[in-house]
């Protein structure tokens, strides 16, 4: 089995490829990114660094590696940072994976695709909404969302329409060692290492009343590894651990594993101009088709994530 | 009044422009195009040749127009298109778009935005579905669906998230003469004006049971130029007849027009690898909040559209 995959040398594709070099060791995986290898990567067999919004380039890959499935990590994936950089988030999801599917149809289209899509999709949901289902409706309220939707409406039209076989997932907030502390989680991991560490005083929080569904990265790759083996071409799947968490519970289970009660001031720049209440999803779909289940506890999770941080900061 | 048109030297510009210029005499219309203004267009007060894709440039054409109104009619229209160059249809709808958004955004925030968006946008309808309400969902089915639902959804994240100023329609294909035979009904008007003048023996067609939704162009305007001056900001309206008709009922129509009997040949590059069965939508929305009605009967469309062809061919 040949791989591809996208923005792999972030956050997931470091897990992505750990976990299917585990139970394919066979396998080859080719990395796609717009950067080296950062140090530490895992080992993979092949690397083009090249901008996926360079579809001549792409489309050279596509044709040489003609790989049985693609993964399509590659985004820009900071929902906060979608506000400040509208046109470059847009372009870094839609365009690319647009891009992506071109390459795909003209030059090796019995390739599948993995479409990597977001819980954000979802937008403006009530707490009636709960827990949020693939046949909720999409109302996107980011630049950020509304370039995912885009990015999985594309997808079912070239399956559609050109017989691409794609298959998409919403994934909801993923966490892990490794993850950049732009991310809500990652953040507040860093700063209670900080503070434990004596390097910092204050605790600064966005919105901490926001409920999400906190899923361990470890999960979400092998989620992302049986749909690509057994996923249903055409369909979307939420990926999520059914469970809601708000961040100031978060904070609470970071404050018990440091050691540490912060105090706490809020910074105007990580509060948004549109922001869901509470997102939880259902994984009973995903887990109909192909079995899989969360296995990791968030308590778990962020012990792994305040431990990397202690050991970094 | 200063209004900014984009696309302006395209089919509806010049009927919009004709019609502002009749109702507000004292407006000063801009126009921003790709191409120079082609022979015969209405007079206007100010002109740039620019392509949208130039962030740059457009916002310098923002910045110095400050207008009250900007009408974006610049579009990669096309359904049939799109299914040959989807990555064009994609970024000259939605990218050019949020191009307009951001220099609005942070250089005229005070502007006025017309989105024109497309009843394609609906998707897979089945006939239950008709007539199509704007709560309606959106299940886009070509490239240039989905473009079209990302750039109304942009819009919508412009009004909740930076406070812009936008209106959004759903426009049901338009008719009138002038229009560009990749459109149906005036390649069906081209034909007949073919026959009719013994400079072609057969009729081609694509699929012919098609239902849509035609409105005369001159009534688009009419709309376009009342939900400027009086919809309501952040919402979005159906512009339509109400009336659905075959394209086979179109072809009778114009057979009788031209008194022509014609053979039928169909022509597979015109049938589209997903095409929706009925569309028919309901103005009740834009009826109800800016008093809009359709005055034109299709009847009397179609034969300005032969007479145009007639006199061209």
């Amino acid at each position: 089995m040949r791989y591809l995959v996208t923005g792999c040398y972030g956050f997931v594709g470091a897990y992505l490829v750990r976990h299917v070099a585990s139970v394919e060791p066979d396998a080859a995986i080719v990395a796609i990114d717009r950067r080296a290898a950062p140090a530490g990567f895992p080992k993979v067999n092949g690397s083009y660094e090249l901008d996926l919004l360079d579809a001549t380039a792409l489309a050279q890959v596509i044709e040489r590696e003609q790989p049985d499935r693609l993964v399509h990590l590659a985004s820009f994936s900071s929902v906060g940072l979608s506000w400040q950089q509208p046109i470059e988030s847009f372009r870094n999801n839609t365009n690319i994976f647009l891009n992506v599917l071109e390459c795909v149809r003209t030059l090796s289209p019995r390739t599948r695709i993995l479409s990597v899509g977001s819980s954000e999709e979802y937008g403006l949901v009530g707490p009636d909404d709960a827990p949020l289902r693939e046949t909720s409706p999409l109302r996107p309220v980011s630049p950020y969302a509304v370039a995912r939707v885009a990015q999985e409406q594309l997808g079912d039209v070239y399956v559609r329409g050109f017989g691409l076989d794609v298959v998409a997932t919403r994934s909801f907030n993923h966490v892990g060692a490794g993850q950049s502390p732009q991310f809500v989680v990652s953040a507040i991991a860093k700063q209670f290492a900080e503070l434990a560490k004596g390097t910092r005083q204050q605790l600064a929080l966005g919105t901490t009343s926001v409920v999400r569904d906190f899923l361990d990265v470890r999960d979400v790759v092998t989620a992302y590894h049986a749909l690509l083996a057994r996923g249903t071409r055409g369909e979307v799947y939420n990926i999520c651990s059914g469970r809601g968490t708000s961040i100031a519970e978060v904070v609470a289970m970071f404050a018990a594993i440091a050691g540490v009660t912060p105090e706490v001031t809020t910074d105007p720049a990580l509060v948004r101009p549109v922001e869901n209440a509470i997102v939880i999803g259902s994984h009973a779909k995903i887990s109909d088709h192909v079995g899989w289940q969360p296995t990791r506890t968030l308590e778990s999770s962020l012990r792994a994530i305040y431990d990397d941080w202690y050991a970094r900061v």
